[in-house]
């Protein structure tokens, strides 16, 4: 069964739901709520390494494409999602210290700092609809699972102290849908666009295609190929290795919904 | 006659004889030389406002896409032009202090600071050509003149201090040939992209259509529509109203040439 009859509940009610602390993190996103609507990764970093960062993610633009950067200080994302409060409208959030998960929680009000910046990150999910809708399967969602995501060996251009390897999502594709896959992929360049590799798992240093870092295991099955994109998730992996001294970010899985369509980032 | 035919002298052999005093700036990018590779921008700023300024630049991409940012004291573009020195391989800059004109020259070596950083913004002539090639006119081209470029009354949105009038680029188009103009565009989202308005120029500010803030006035032929795109000279414009201590910058018509093909920036 795939997921995507459009859902009725608009992302400020679910925004709504989630401030008031009537959902949990199931549900959000591809599984779900929110379908049809970009959905955002979230870092919140302090000024004084914000832009470092933003260099960073403008060298490496196909995982880390920003959607909106928030004025500093300020925790509303007025253009992505004008009344949002970056600080209560996710399910959940992890809090780093010097690279160390410290805490999860469900509100970062008390946190929140006058020198904090937030970033919204391009997510995974945006075309995914659009494949689905151009009859090509995707495993993962027939099977209710998360999509695979490895950390390869892809090297990012670093920026000062952050820098490391690529995290990318996986996909197994149909051999004779590629073609039309990269196609509907090309609409969408700042939502990680076309895949970073095609094939062989072991050129991009993934030993074990059955054990990724992030998400599920997805069966290859035969005349399938797996299909790899650059994933949002190398902003946190990328910044948690640069050790800052506070990082917060939405917890796996349960990232932040805007009100921005889908569509509405398709280049043509 | 149109300027179509690929020059054979390289970037790389432009930038040396810049540097080596052997050229002035006539004749760079649409007008011939490098033609067929990417133009930027260059805004030089201190590291204190350069988060404020990236910021500006993410939240207003059609006008101001950056295609580069060197790290920090760096002057080398190595994503764009490695090798290159931003110093001395542009024929001339212009040295603003406070928002005010102080001198242009024709190398920053004894004006660059450790605390500088380069900003490579999006030129316009990146889909020119391609608009040639596919028998779309350009008169500007068509009369050796340049792009007639106004200060629109769209507001750009602000970044703190960064704020100010999106500038924009005239061609004037065939009626018939608008729709295959947008369609070209469309495939160089990163170089200005689509048209930010189509038809009456007061309806975004302008006054005077024979009177170009920067530029050459172009004719509007009958059975022709005057079709605006957001300009790159809005980074120095807004730079400018922000009134930062120091800011160097190309000067007017005379930007960098990287070693970037046209076509590579095409997203489909």
């Amino acid at each position: 069964m795939y997921n995507i009859k459009p859902k009725e509940i608009k992302p400020k009610e679910i925004r709504r739901m989630i401030r008031e602390g009537k959902l949990d993190g199931k549900g959000i996103g591809s599984a779900g709520l929110g379908l049809g609507y970009v959905i955002c990764n979230l870092v919140v970093l302090s000024k004084d390494i914000a832009l470092d960062f933003m260099i960073f993610c403008q060298r490496n633009p196909q995982p880390c494409y920003i959607h909106e950067v928030t004025d500093i200080g300020n925790p509303e994302p007025r253009f992505s999602a004008p009344g949002a409060d970056l600080r209560t409208d996710i399910t959940k959030y992890c809090i780093y210290e010097k690279g160390k998960l410290k805490e999860e929680v469900t509100d970062i009000t008390e946190y929140w700092r006058d020198d904090f910046i937030a970033f919204l990150i391009a997510g995974s999910d945006t075309w995914e609809k659009v494949l689905l809708a151009a009859n090509i399967p995707l495993r993962h969602r027939e099977e209710g699972k998360k999509a695979a995501i490895y950390i390869s060996s892809i090297q990012c251009e670093p920026s000062n102290l952050f820098r490391g390897p690529m995290a990318v999502s996986m996909r197994s594709i149909p051999e004779n849908k590629i073609p039309r896959t990269i196609q509907i992929c090309s609409r969408f360049p700042t939502a990680h666009g076309i895949p970073i590799h095609i094939g062989s798992p072991e050129k991009i240093g993934i030993k074990n295609i059955n054990k990724p870092d992030f998400g599920d295991p997805v069966e290859i099955k035969s005349g399938e190929i797996p299909v790899f994109w650059a994933c949002g998730v190398t902003a946190q992996s990328v910044a948690m290795i640069s050790k800052p001294k506070i990082m917060i970010t939405h917890a796996p899985a349960q990232p932040f919904i805007t009100d921005i369509r889908d569509e509405e980032l398709a280049i043509i």
